[in-house]
């Protein structure tokens, strides 16, 4: 087995997601993970954890999904029980297919996923991490060859984690003290608020409330932006490509959009509720392991020399305690690249420039 | 797919395990059971079932056995509750290595055992049903052709069960209301008690109290066995390759014992406790459509032409109702061939000589 596999593992295990002697451990293994989970499976035999290994196969879920066609039972009990008594929940994508479940009605997916809202808020109050096992699936929806591939993830996952986090620490506090943000960068002219909010220093680990990995960003949840934002890395949304995508807001709501291909996914997420047309996320990739666009948000929105803005939910880490933030049943975001003519401002200050930060050499003020 | 996986899935979900709507359903999917799980997966959405799919693959529970070197948490609350709230547990083996797990000490998988015995009792205490999805590591132990051993796996899977338990339905009467057993055949004379047990037609559904997928066999817990039998079936036994088997009875104990390959083996069985050394089951296979050996006990020991025994624990089903038969932490299957000058007798009267049995043509009493 390739050896950065039990690297992985070991992040995984313990960086991420802290697993302690006694956590009861949910490991959702995806078709195409089974290297990973092995690798995983041993770390977790390492530290004296217990695990269920659930097998999480998108093509299982399509012919699931497909054939019940009654309505769906509120949150399974064994379900439930299950997730409700784990400490953590890792999760290893793995797909051999991207599109495995292409023809499943969106409706029935929401029908299911409403269904299952206690399941789900029962695995996210665990330990929960996210990550993925390299597959060819990944490489083909990447353009990449599958050995080209390998090294971007493992370049990504297997980074010093506690100095990006140090790093990361100075533009969580240049946030944290800040009152508006404007971000100018080609046909992008926006502010918005964050007076009030805190960034989350995602540093691919629970212990700063982190549930990627790789992750590296540092995001809050902005409010009352003003302005044009022009999306022009490419990205997939409910399934459908969508590229260049133009969002026009005033007093605080997307008023106009447009996008070169795949508007009409932006049609159907600005059709589900009134949170959708407000913004959710600012977020500052910042983890220069991840050096090119790969068609998959969670390598896409860390990646160094990009912003990325998300219309729908807020997350509660930004949030005052006991507040809540915009209120949707979407979270989609899209990512611009501000590698070139592009600036950051908070407060009137210029805090990255042509994706150099201030506290990093060569920044131009 | 294969239209005959298709049909895998329903007998196992409509025959086998009676699924119905709203049941919690467990699906354990090993490794190369993929497409199986997906069929299985459709039939459980046709049917308005619940379902949570396990990963149950030989190398994960290797890896985590191995580096787990403290002491095992007893009975894990998360995975007992999985199981206390799960209607039907529905395990399809396909290994892609029949001995991906051959260098986990026995000590460590008996205590892990040991540690779980809650969580086993739990998953006994549904319905469930064992399966097999036929893998190229099967075929190889069986020493068969991939194709060939998939037609040989659908041959004893896809019969008219109906018909079967109508047929089985004959020997059970005959067992139930008979008071003594006399095995006959080459170096074979063994008699023993099965009055007041009731035999089970374990016709590879749940209605029936029989659990595996195929089956195709009736059983009963017999007692104070005396004379000789000799095992003439290739079998492995706690990993180890064992021949020709021969066993002699005394006082309804073991009191010699020999094997002509793998008698270490017969030694730790046998050192176990007290039990082992007592008869825990007669069996007698009545499914045709197994034809030949495959080294895999899920199949040989419901073959036509077969009877085997078992030393160590019997079945609660065959025992009044509150009462507790032999009891063991083993109970090792032991099969011999009774196609050739062989006559199986109950009271006296012969039920079966040279595989043919009272009820069938061409039986010559």
């Amino acid at each position: 087995m390739d050896e950065r596999i039990h690297e992985h593992a070991e992040v995984l295990v313990d960086w991420s997601a802290r697993i302690e002697a006694g956590d009861d451990v949910v490991l959702s293994v995806d078709e195409g993970a089974h290297d990973l989970a092995v690798a995983v499976a041993e770390k977790l035999g390492e530290r004296g954890a217990n695990l269920v290994a659930t097998y999480d196969a998108g093509e299982l879920r399509r012919a699931y999904l497909r054939a019940h066609d009654d309505e769906f039972e509120v949150d399974p009990e064994f379900e439930l029980a299950l997730y409700e008594n784990a400490d953590a929940v890792l999760s290893l994508g793995g797909t051999r297919n991207t599109t495995a479940a292409a023809d499943v009605p969106g409706e029935r997916r929401q029908e299911y996923s409403t269904a299952r809202q206690g399941v789900r808020e029962a695995r996210l109050s665990t330990d929960w991490v996210s990550t993925l096992h390299p597959t060819r699936a990944y490489a083909q929806q990447a353009g990449m060859a599958y050995e080209e591939y390998q090294d971007f993830v493992y370049d990504a996952v297997l980074r010093d984690w506690g100095s990006l986090a140090d790093e990361m620490a100075k533009m969580k506090s240049i946030l944290d003290e800040g009152s508006e943000v404007r971000l100018v960068s080609g046909g992008t002219d926006l502010t918005m608020s964050i007076e009030g909010r805190t960034a989350v220093n995602s540093a691919a680990s629970v212990a700063y409330d982190s549930h990627n990995l790789p992750s590296g960003e540092v995001f809050t949840a902005p409010y009352d932006p003003e302005g044009e934002v022009v999306f022009d890395v490419p990205m997939t949304i409910q399934d459908r490509r969508v590229r260049n995508v133009r969002l026009t807001f005033e007093d605080g709501e997307v008023v106009d959009y447009s996008a070169e291909t795949g508007e009409d996914a932006l049609d159907d997420v600005f059709e589900t509720d009134a949170g959708a047309r407000r913004l959710g996320e600012l977020g500052i990739g910042m983890n220069r392991g991840i050096d090119r666009f790969t068609d998959n948000i969670l390598f896409d929105e860390k990646m160094g020399d990009t912003v990325h803005l998300a219309v729908g939910r807020a997350y509660d880490a930004c949030l005052p305690e006991g507040e809540s933030g915009n209120d949707s049943a979407v979270h989609v975001d899209m990512i611009t690249d501000v590698s070139e003519e592009s600036r950051l401002e908070v407060d009137g200050e210029v805090v990255q420039r042509n994706g150099t930060f201030r506290f990093e050499d060569g920044f131009e003020g």
